[in-house]
């Protein structure tokens, strides 16, 4: 395992100067068979906040590229207020980087990019992965006012990555212990980091939330184009985007296997890293036009 | 796989005498490392309702168990107007081979009988799969009636196992080809067959399902009590126990993992019968007190 735990630890930040002026950030590691992964990152999260047990188990068998939106880490420019803004950002980097195609695990806000990029460009993924996301006019995604979620962001004690134990995981003493793990296993890497997220970020991913609540004429349609074999999983406890948006996913893609894990919030990608990349790896693996594996 | 396929298709039907009086009819085929795994089936079926690319695929792993609850196919008695008579025709057949303890796959009417079991002798299961089933206190579980369900039932051009094609799979070319594919699996074995259940049989049941619709106190406590790992199953439009039955088990199951398949119905493990038994033997396999696998 030790050689693989240096992959994401120890590779080394890259920067793309993209067509539309920007300069973006990057990293690539891993190798293998399959297509190339671009991994689509959270709310305020940078190239560090991806779990090295997720990346490196994934890395295994084929290359990743996780990925600086503009104005997020070291990449530059401004958070665009809007899902669509940031997916053509991703766009203009996989162009820039002569990525004609690849596989894609977004993330929570993550996810929501690679739903409107797989809607812009139908040719740019051939299998997707959606965790802990919610489809446009989704319901209760990331109200960080509420009461479930604001006590942890008002809690004093939790500073830098330990709120991450209260807003990924379940009030239990295994999903707990999972987020300790998680929490320590992301403070591996200590040289070579992006700068944390500050309020403008925050504030900007704020907005394209709220308008990635709203849809106009009839809801979930435009899932029901997508053609993409995917899978949508999640955590059974999640707070900051519920499980729901995961169903309605489930239920409007029409090619989409759901996966949802007990016990487990937001995070349940990290708690649950064995499970979630023995099966992400069998999905990716399939070649088949269905989402079944 | 000729000789795989061999296995359900010529395995002889068995018949035990039980302690309460009743004679039961069922069937034991396969071997392997694992624990042997009970198959509880659904509404009207019989043991050869079983899909054997299911039953032949699980085999390679384990001793498989089917079985005849009272009043159906060859079993004596008649059929309990209740899950809990059910589950206690099951446990009486379980002490009666000496099976003290086995893993279990409900399918439907079976998955119930599997619930009320593991709540009445919590050690008789080590692992559970739930496929197209309900919780106590579930909605929408098994009402013919609906012109979704009567459009096939009332066709006189669909008779015996054709009228599945419909209730067990989705309106899509795709879905419906399964289907076809699934009739032909089950009409392979010619001999040794169990009768057809009559309308007896189905109102029996279909008592059963009325009283599993009622709950008192709070709505799926009980579920919280269950601690096995647990699979749970379905297709996302079936129709006959709609999926928000399988949200809601895993949502009150401390330890569920929720799988649900895409372009199918109330038959998605004979749909994706790969897929399943991919995901059914790794669930199995897991010796973890956890359900992730």
């Amino acid at each position: 395992m030790s050689s693989r735990t240096h992959l994401s630890s120890g590779s080394p930040t890259q920067f793309l100067e993209a067509k539309g002026g920007e300069r973006y950030a990057y990293r690539r590691f891993g190798s293998g068979p399959g297509l190339p992964l671009l991994l689509l990152q959270h709310f305020t999260g940078t190239l560090d906040n991806w779990d090295p047990a997720l990346t490196d188990a994934l890395a295994g068998e084929r290359e990743l590229m996780l990925f600086d939106n503009a104005g997020v880490g070291r990449s530059s420019g401004t958070v665009p207020p809007t899902v669509a803004g940031m997916a053509q950002h991703v766009i203009t980097f996989l162009d820039g980087v002569g990525v004609k195609m690849c596989d894609v695990l977004g993330f929570s806000l993550g996810g929501m990019i690679a739903q409107h990029m797989v809607l812009d460009r139908p040719t740019i993924f051939r299998r997707v992965i959606l965790v802990g996301t919610a489809p446009r006019g989704g319901e209760d995604i990331m109200h960080l006012e509420k009461p479930s979620l604001a006590k942890f962001l008002q809690d004093p004690k939790l500073q830098g990555y330990a709120v991450l134990g209260g807003l990924f995981f379940a009030p239990t003493e295994s999903s707990q212990a999972a987020g300790q793990a998680f929490i320590a296993r992301i403070a591996q890497r200590t040289e070579d980091l992006d700068p944390p997220s500050g309020p403008g970020v925050a504030a900007a991913q704020m907005a394209a939330f709220r308008e990635w609540e709203q849809y106009t004429g009839e809801r979930f349609a435009s899932l029901r184009t997508i053609r993409q074999p995917t899978l949508v999983v999640n955590g059974v406890h999640d707070e900051m985007i519920p499980v729901a948006n995961s169903y309605r996913l489930a239920e409007n893609l029409p090619n989409a296997m759901l996966l949802i894990y007990p016990d487990s919030g937001h995070g349940s990608l990290f708690q649950f890293h064995e499970s979630f990349t023995r099966q992400a790896t069998a999905f990716l693996a399939s070649d088949s036009l269905f989402a079944a594996y």
